[in-house]
């Protein structure tokens, strides 16, 4: 397909299109005439996921670029794979972390170890757990980790069933795919419907009159 | 106090604290000298919350503006004031609607009529949800809301816990206080437990030598 027929199909417009084949996040095509190419499924199943991971996942251009790379990188095994993809899925908190932010973590450390969750001390989800419960002290929330424990066991629920549905036989690209739709899209899906159902039981509760 | 002990009381650096002042976010401290002046608890408690609001709720100055505003103006009744904070909670999905987004809302409307929950036309995460929904089948996936039925039923479970938690005593920045932590606390807290979660699920099925 023309580049304006992968534009139709992706949702993606021609200048960002361009943009992504100059910063190589988009293989070539193949060239028709001096300033024309043609593209094939892959680049559009492969423009759908960077859509997917700038639009939903929020990432920025590099980790875009980290996902990418470990797809194309033959040598990382399927678990070494999905490690570097859920790296650059974030969430990324830079910085040295706060004194708070370091009480915080040993009491998030000691809080998984309770729960029995085996997750790297890289994890970057660590420290956004601990950066919460940093927030609650600062908010004056006299509160340790154990205040997440109705979250913790939600959240196990979802990732059984999640990872339980996961295929050992996909390929690399539906591999990371379904990693991809699993954490982030589902994720956008969980808290939204949160927000929703908070709505829902606030009305509930604070205006009974409107019934419901 | 004086604006180094609020900075060092409240985390926010003196720069940062100047740049609120002088863009109304923060009301003036009462004059000591022709340069100085002295802050109370009040200062305190509001830079936190704005700090809450930025880091860990991501929002833009214009919406954490709009909850600031909607704190101190006295007109807003009690439920009044929790709806424009949680509007200006966002997510905030600008632009037109695709066609594809505009056929998940109305999956997504069918959804919610069918879960049984009443929300506004204008919550913003309904236009999330139907994101969602219209990325999962840009990816290919032949779904329907009902893919989200578990995570609505969490949703629910959480929402109705944290409700129930709601002081209707609690004055006006005490409330929206609660409704922060309640809604971008812990769902900041959520997003880090499930993905923390699934590297343990995940980890558990396709590293089973390592234990677990």
């Amino acid at each position: 397909m023309r580049i304006s027929e992968l534009s139709g199909a992706s949702g993606v417009p021609v200048p960002t299109i361009k943009f992504y084949l100059r910063e190589g996040l988009l293989p070539a095509g193949t060239p028709t005439a001096r300033t024309q190419a043609v593209y094939a499924d892959g680049h559009l199943r492969r423009l759908r996921l960077i859509r997917t991971l700038t639009e939903i996942g929020g990432l920025r251009l590099r980790d875009v670029r980290a996902v990418l790379q470990a797809i194309d990188d033959q040598a990382l095994g399927r678990h070494e794979l999905l490690g570097r993809v859920h790296h650059a899925l974030g969430p990324h908190l830079d910085g040295e972390p706060s004194p708070e932010e370091v009480r915080a973590m040993a009491e998030v450390d000691r809080f998984l170890g309770e729960v029995g969750w085996r997750v790297s001390r890289q994890a970057p989800a660590r420290r956004a757990l601990a950066r919460a419960l940093a927030t609650l002290w600062r908010m004056g929330r006299d509160a340790d980790a154990a205040v997440f424990e109705p979250y913790a066991r939600v959240a196990g629920e979802l990732a059984a069933r999640e990872v339980a549905t996961v295929s050992p036989t996909a390929s690399r690209p539906e591999a990371v795919e379904g990693a991809v739709v699993g954490t982030v899209v589902f994720e956008a899906a969980l808290v939204a419907l949160r927000r929703l159902a908070q709505e829902h039981h606030s009305a509930r509760r604070f205006e009974p009159g409107r019934g419901g």
